[in-house]
């Protein structure tokens, strides 16, 4: 018979990662996607309308490796209300030999949110304007605290401001911040934050253009994460054309579902011009930007991802050591 | 917080579900489907080459119901030989208005193997050539051996011929067939099965043609279900220019990769002409077929057969009743 399945609880999770073993690992799954060491088919999604939400499945594996990752991720917007935190949902890990499931990880959706803040981090390394000192945060959700806490101690930033279509939310995120000892305020508006960060990641569940291209100044690195099913959008597709750059952690997701996918159906550009994240970051350097360069790099979330932080949360649990990846 | 996620083991599946119930629930569901009533994306499939296996997952939802459902069924051919079942799986129960994850079903993949029967037994009554008295059965695997049993208790038959290439396991499936109080033989060839049966049913993980044109009988029913991957076949695709009428489960997925889509390449059948299951099922009656027809219902699997065999698992479970469904 089969083994029996091992079920991990969050609170392992908890004890078990670091932000930096996860970037660490996250930054090794992109680059071996970007090398074709991972398999994984095109990410299915469901919608919800009624209240609204989204289920997003990504499966995947190294393909040398010894087990498959089949993820479940849900955001249902509308939870606060019911008391229930946005995300949920939980990661099986199976055997690559017999197809058996050998752990549920019942993750209620943070492997998910801290693979996707540790993407953050690489993406914004992978475009760092020279000397930029301030991160510009456009959301004020789960994951918008998670990219301000991972991308500032990633590459050693000490100020963040803050924009949100809510100010009350702004501000308290602002002051969540400030309570992990950033420099953090809010913006007034969308062009303020431009004005004041170089560096700015979206993070919002958009359906529009939330960052109009008139807004965004020369020499800044967009990190756009928000836009991860069909229909989501935050930046202006022009700011495609204008970009010097523009990165991607898997070409066909960003073209299909990304926010670069407005962009591609306007024809502003062409999706194998976008080079693959896991490209720039083999190089152990930035790319190569000049000052004045608009750069992008478009992040839909990827099963390598999934496949990278569910093989460390596994392996991590079983050497039963790592501290806590939560402030 | 989120509420505990329940864990339902197989045992509790063998006392509580029944194939009467599974064909019932099955037909509600291919209905259901058929009437658009069901949201289910592209299913998702990985395949693996050494060793050889597959992962299916499918997800899916009655559009009015509470929950939706997230299926992962995996089929490892060579398991057999580590002492393992071939299938293994298991099916995820999620609250629709939350994504919240309620239960975790550890069928193993007899879920699965269950709503198959279900299908293959409607499929079977959907084209019933009248008169009919005999099932061919093409296969000798775990699905083979319920397709005998499921085909013949649903339409009342009491003669099976089995026929695989393995000699030894057509012998081994006819004696159990014959434990369960079934007439069964072996044929000793194709030709010889589709001379004695007027209802064949193909279960095998062919990748080639199994079952020629020239072998088939005027006035057969071919219920082909093995092609639920790209790659894989039964049927010769010429037979799909010959037949009267061809139904298919989901007409997207068939297209893609059910044995109609080696005859959608060919250019021998336009999607369009194939006739959805439910909307025959929907009748009551079977297809109104002439004396010398052939017609073939082409089953790859449908997410509405998972929510629906998964809804009735967790509704009788908490119901408490319900007899086995193993014989």
């Amino acid at each position: 018979m089969s083994g029996a399945l091992r079920i991990v609880e969050l609170e392992e999770l908890f004890a078990a990662l670091t932000p930096a073993a996860v970037i660490a690992a996250v930054r090794n799954g992109l680059i071996r996607h970007a090398r074709g060491e991972v398999s994984m088919p095109p990410p299915m999604q469901m919608l919800f309308d009624e209240p609204a939400g989204d289920c997003h499945i990504k499966a995947g594996r190294f393909r040398d490796g010894e087990c498959f990752v089949v993820k479940i991720a849900t955001g249902f917007y509308g939870n606060p209300e019911r008391g229930l935190p946005v995300n949920d949902g939980l990661v099986l890990v199976f055997d690559a030999k017999t197809g058996s499931p050998q752990a549920m990880i019942r993750d209620r959706g943070w492997l998910t949110s801290w693979r996707t803040a540790a993407a953050g981090a690489l993406a914004a390394e992978a475009g760092m304007p020279a000397g930029a000192r301030t991160l510009g945060i456009i959301g004020t959700g789960h994951q918008a605290r998670l990219q301000a806490e991972w991308v500032t101690r990633h590459l050693d930033i000490g100020n963040v401001v803050v924009f949100g279509r809510s100010a009350e939310r702004a501000d308290a995120l602002a002051e969540d911040l400030r309570r992990i000892g950033l420099t953090a305020s809010v913006a007034p508006s969308i062009d303020a934050l431009c004005e004041s960060s170089r560096l700015v990641v979206t993070c919002t569940p958009s359906n529009d253009i939330l960052l109009p291209a008139g807004a965004v100044r020369d020499g800044t690195h967009i990190v756009a994460l928000g836009a991860d099913s069909p229909g989501k959008q935050e930046l202006d597709p022009v700011l495609f054309a204008r970009a010097a750059a523009v990165m991607v952690d898997d070409r066909d997701q960003c073209a299909d579902h990304g926010d670069l996918s407005h962009a591609v159906r306007r024809s502003l550009l062409a999706p194998d011009a976008a080079i693959v994240l896991g490209s720039v970051l083999a190089g152990n350097r930035p790319y190569p930007r000049s000052t004045a360069d608009i750069t992008i790099a478009d992040l839909t979330g990827t099963a390598a991802q999934d496949v990278a932080i569910a093989s460390l949360a596994l392996s991590v649990i079983d050497g039963a050591h790592g501290s806590t990846v939560r402030s």
